[in-house]
């Protein structure tokens, strides 16, 4: 992290810079979107390259635009070779190709945290957000480059081809993932009656409990847990507490969600910042005729 | 503008909803993420249409891969078909057929408050960011289409043929916008020595003055102020105030950027929300044993 000074005198200070490499959603629920939203709930500035283009609203998945893979590589060198990147997120990759660049990048650019959430289905729709090659590639190849891996119950079902149904076999799922080569995992079981994520590293195995939380309005959620641990990760907290965090933040987001179309609604991941809502929307209204920028100029 | 309940017994209040058609910047200076984050601040929601995804960094644009036009109106249409939206804001279009689609879907639905930022080329780098015959329909279709057109000083140029050098023919160039068919035309002038926006509507011609910031973290100020306009028209204010208003906020997001590459950097769009940054970058730590996301489940 590096301080530069602005040309204005003042010298604003850099907040780690983190990058999301994902799919990007329209409706701003999932993806990109709520991974940058994430970051800067977080204080952290967020860069993204993007897999995928994706068609859908509140109401689901429709359709998949791939990246050409010439295209993704491009954007992820251009980034990198510019910006000191903290921490990767890395979520959905449309298909095999693409997942292989994001290998390679990965394997040219070392990153102290890499956060690799093996997106494979959405929850609404029947779209394909990873083909059958790629899901083959990021268990047998992805997965290893990753420093830590946030699979939920059906991911983590695909990636062991273990029956995962309750915290029992959720430690069984992350225990051979272990073995498989991650360097530490955490299944995310928000579906289960008593959501717990079950955080599995060489120190150990540990269960996170959390109260359910009733609302339509999850679009998202798995994206943003693994986004709010890549920047606790980024800002110098241990995993332990990265994952504590992040779970109490999402379960906020959650409870502060609102409505904004007919379906599943996204979690609200900038509730921090919008607790007393201004009049008509407006912090700072400058007096006109007072205001530098209301002055009228020179003619 | 709705309020729909949550199930969870809570009724979290919907703010206005704003659309962004746009480019992608993986840098996340300007762009789709620029408007998002410009929404965001102003407590809207922003989804967004991508109409080409560009390989840039703070030192340029690289490429640009224009969205596919199937791709880019079945975006629209999920979007549309799915929440109440406010306003729209275009942006970037990279092309004719790109530029045909926004028209259809303008024809289609009709927004109160329609801003088109014309944008033709970066600042940085040699890329087109719209064909010439792109140009061409923005000036002779999507222009009368807008309820707010914000050109720089060459986009006015270009658009409407005339010299654009100084305050008078910025003045001379909005008002043969305005004989073109928009229907209020800010012509902005943030590279004058004393930066100097003129609005021209048929309520008259007038201009506003402003300091300027000697910085070089000016990168997406132009989708900044075309969002910032959006965001205020959505909550209410008149045109007059939207465009004081979007002026002061532009200027202080780039009194508060910061270097997040080696060229030209973002502005801080999220300025408001990062005047008191927390110990650790973390605005709420629970206690670890207190706080029902830490406990440990019944394993």
């Amino acid at each position: 992290m590096s301080t530069h000074g602005n040309h204005n005198g003042h010298s604003n200070h850099t907040p780690p810079i983190l990058l999301a490499i994902a799919g990007f959603d329209p409706s701003c629920g999932a993806g990109v979107a709520a991974d940058l939203k994430t970051f800067a709930a977080h204080n952290c500035y967020g860069i993204a390259a993007i897999t995928a283009l994706t068609v859908q609203s509140t109401q689901g998945v429709r359709a998949v635009h791939a990246t050409p893979t010439a295209t993704l590589r491009a954007q992820l060198d251009a980034l990198a070779e510019d910006a000191n990147i903290a921490a990767a997120k890395i979520g959905m990759l449309a298909n095999r190709a693409n997942a292989a660049t994001v290998a390679e990048f990965l394997d040219k650019n070392k990153f102290a945290h890499v956060i690799l959430d093996p997106v494979s289905r959405p929850t609404a729709g029947d779209a394909e957000l990873l083909d059958s090659a790629g899901l083959k590639f990021v268990r047998d190849e992805l997965l290893k480059r990753a420093t830590v891996v946030t699979p939920n119950i059906p991911e983590a079902e695909f990636l062991t081809g273990l029956q995962v149904r309750d915290v029992p076999s959720m430690k069984a799922a992350g225990q051979k993932l272990l073995e498989m080569g991650a360097r530490a995992v955490v299944v995310t079981g928000g579906h289960l009656e008593k959501p717990t994520d079950v955080l599995c590293d060489p120190a150990g195995v540990e269960t996170f409990g959390g109260d359910h939380v009733r609302s339509q309005h999850t679009h998202g959620s798995g994206c943003t847990f693994s986004s709010a641990i890549a920047a606790q990760l980024a800002t110098g907290q241990n995993l332990r507490d990265a994952v504590i965090l992040a779970k109490a933040y999402v379960t906020q987001a959650i409870e502060k969600a609102y409505q904004t179309g007919k379906g599943a609604g996204p979690l609200n991941q900038l509730f921090r910042f919008h607790q007393e809502p201004p009049a008509r929307g407006v912090h700072e209204v400058p007096q006109h005729g007072m205001h530098p920028a209301a002055e009228p100029a020179a003619h």
